[in-house]
């Protein structure tokens, strides 16, 4: 084995352990740390955060990388040789042109702010979070400037590190052609309101039994209790330490039971995504997943396809029954379907329908551009959420809270992370479409509760190559397309039809 | 300000941090890891104490401290500079004085002999356990020849490690003065063993009542939501982030009450000690307790001192006969009392009671002495071992599972741990007759559930100097003597008279 490449891996090793460190610290911070530790913690994060893109950016790995550069164009592009050579270049190249100082003051100001809008979205106290994004708002431009090419747009440079190649003209057009279908849909769906009543749900749902009834239905699909965890975070994420140690989050409301069920489902997408690349890729930068379009596809994929889809549900059902006779026992399966799939302008993102859920990723992307391009401060952010909640959904935001203060995103730096969602729904699709072609007698499968047809056809398809391969790379590999909303659109009609049909 | 300090620090944060990341790492690694995470896990804490290491054992650091020598001579003993300045000299010169090599060896041997510990003592299998036993004891002796003045002894060079100054002539003095009141008191006891009968403590104690009743204890001392965790571990343990975030565990043992209890008592100790350092010391290498003895000395006095005292309990028992009416209910608070203060000699160093507790101190510390200083052959432990078993506490050992092999210590190559339990013990004594000198009405505020009064003592006689001064530094401050046992020989005397007495 070529000397330069061990090396490389050696140096990288140590900057994944870094990673592994500095995902713990946060993953901590949100569900187990003590408040008065926040302050240490923040520093400790900074540093972390500094130590591993100082190692990352060093002027060694520069030489490995322009020493290994011939040698790994000689091997076959999607080798695990290639693949690292390739991928680290591309990410060693953004990473120095970033100092490290601002990366760490990113860092730093994030885990305050974080802290700062639990606080601010608590009280619905916009103005008490405003100078967290002002300072965050100014940090993010200053690092995109860093990466931009001359006289392309600062946001471009951003949406890259979610999804690398991804452009606000090809998101926008993205955008453009989903509301040209989306509109229409919602639409009729909203003359025919009245075939669906979400009011059946309603109930008491002890957040112990909750939890009980999420763990049942995880473990079905895939949870395994030796390398998974299921937590509590006012803002549910997953993340992972290594292959064998994924964390999950959730919060129950007691009066909701949809919220914290399919949220679980959600991350568990994410979770069997990033504990299913291949052990052969372990602490390197390969191990994890690729980009934030395919994440949320593995995320919306099992939430919503799955999830919220009737096979699925024809399974679980006399499960869910037994666990909450009330209000369930005597309610009909069609009907509870009907429910949880209700289609409702509504406030919170996380709680919205899949097809007004596009329309609230649409104004982030919109005013996130606006804040990055200058053309929007954060003083006005509250008024122009509120007038774009009423333009795009028809209704009032009665407060921050449950307006522009409802999402982390913000306080974490993350601008150019939200048209991913929407870009995770049409991928997920896209990857449905295929599944139901190569894997028979899938939907009878998950009718009757067998979870690893799809499981093992994600796995070799997607989970297995880490981050070998770019999004469009890993989309056009197993579609033979890039993104394509039609699917997706396709996907809605056909089952919106179907819920709110006669 | 001095910039050599100002970097001196800003270089002791960095490390600080990392070892920051690595208590975090632990904890979660005791606490919530999932199974399959421990061999990413591993690689990720060797990174990061490596980088730690290498980081504090700088050229530059040394390069400043030299710089800051003649600076810090002419600052006060007790200022915050001139402290910094001579712990991290002492710990630099010790750091550097180790070759990176044998620590990689001690902590891979380390690694090893634990996972061998853990089968020899399942399997009470001596032979099994002594060849890595053999290579530790080589491995700390050349350690302890890295370390150690011309002519001195090894073992002294290990006992610095967790008490700086210790000697064995000194530990030896201490224990000699012990046992000359420690037996004749044990056969006192022995003459009157039918007056106290654990019997009645049995009962059922579900977890999660105990845990209730627990955390009901660990407010009332000064356990507080904000800046402390209490979760379950296999071994019970505190650690610490930052002053803010103490992390604490104990496990429960649904049929007995007091190891649990008892145990967060002890922990308590540790963290109140670990939470009130200075603030201004904090991410300096002073920001931590001073010595394993004074660590003990806070465990021992609330454990044992106060929560296994009558004045305790008369605030308490009643809330304890509320939360477990069975047993309780019907049971005199003086049965209880001496009931939980039962002494008898038995086989597990870690169930001992007071009176006995140091014995199997002694007998460790004088095996380990043996081991480093070649007078004694691993080959010839056991037997060595349940001599002494018989001659100081008068009982047979049935098996090396039971004996020999029942602590994990000399698997991890911790020789000279042993002794500062005992220290702890001795200035837990030393500390309480200064505590009830200085604070007036101490004992009735402690019998009125006020424990206010010992803390704000303890912490500004101990805990707000984090590491500014050495364990015998401190002593002498607070006592204006060195570790004396007489108190608490007195304090046993007085003690276990009263319990008992007739």
């Amino acid at each position: 084995m070529n000397a330069d490449y061990l090396r490389l891996r050696e140096l990288l090793a140590e900057v994944q352990d870094l990673g592994a460190a500095q995902a713990l610290l946060e993953w901590d911070q949100r569900t187990m740390m003590p408040a008065r530790g926040s302050a240490a913690r923040a520093e400790a994060l900074a540093t972390i955060v500094r130590l591993g893109f100082e190692r990352f950016a060093s002027d060694e790995i520069g030489a490995l990388l322009d020493a290994l550069g011939p040698w790994a164009a000689d091997l076959p592009y999607e080798s695990d040789e290639a693949s690292l050579v390739r991928v680290t270049r591309r990410e060693y190249d953004k990473a120095r042109r970033v100092p490290a100082t601002l990366k760490a003051e990113i860092a730093r100001t994030a885990a305050i702010a974080g802290d700062a809008w639990i606080e601010a979205r608590k009280a619905s106290d916009f103005p008490a979070f405003r100078p967290h994004l002002e300072r965050m708002v100014a940090l993010k431009r200053e690092y995109a400037a860093c990466l931009a090419a001359p006289g392309t747009d600062l946001y471009d440079a951003l949406l890259d590190d979610y999804e690398p190649g991804l452009t606000a003209a090809a998101a926008t057009r993205m955008f453009d052609a989903l509301r040209s279908g989306l509109v229409p849909l919602l639409g009729r769906i909203r003359e025919r309101a009245g075939a669906v009543d979400e009011r059946v749900l309603a109930g008491r749902f002890p957040a112990d039994r909750q939890r009980a009834f999420c763990l049942s239905v995880l473990r079905a699909i895939g949870f395994d209790d030796d390398g998974f965890r299921l937590d509590v975070s006012a803002h549910p994420f997953e993340t992972r330490m290594a292959a064998g140690d994924v964390r999950m989050t959730t919060r129950y409301d007691e009066g909701r039971l949809a919220d914290a069920l399919f949220g679980c489902i959600h991350e568990l997408g994410h979770g069997l995504y990033e504990s299913g690349v291949d052990p052969a890729l372990a602490r390197t930068p390969l191990d994890r997943g690729t980009s934030m379009g395919i994440h949320e596809s593995q995320s919306r994929l099992w939430e919503n396809v799955v999830g919220r889809g009737l096979p699925f549900w024809r399974f679980f059902y006399p499960k869910l029954q037994e666990a909450f006779p009330e209000p369930f026992a005597c309610l009909p399966l069609e009907t509870f379907w009907r429910a949880i799939n209700r289609v409702e302008p509504s406030l919170i993102r996380v709680e919205a329908d899949e097809v007004t859920y596009n329309l609230h990723v649409l104004l982030r992307f919109e005013l996130e551009r606006g804040l990055i391009g200058g053309d929007l401060v954060p003083a006005d952010l509250p008024a122009a959420w509120n007038a774009r909640m009423r333009e795009y959904l028809g209704i009032a935001v009665p407060d921050d809270r449950r307006g522009v203060l409802q999402d982390i995103h913000w306080s974490q730096g993350d601008f150019g992370y939200f048209p991913t969602y929407t870009l995770g729904n049409v991928i997920a699709s896209q990857l449905w479409e295929r599944a139901r072609a190569e894997v028979p007698g899938l939907e009878a499968a998950i009718e009757a509760g067998e979870f690893a047809p799809l499981r093992r056809w994600l796995h070799a398809a997607i989970h297995h190559h880490g981050a070998k391969f770019t999004g469009e790379e890993l989309l056009a590999r197993v579609t033979g397309r890039g993104a394509d909303p039609a699917p997706y659109l396709a996907y809605l009609e056909g089952k919106y039809g179907a819920v709110y049909g006669g």
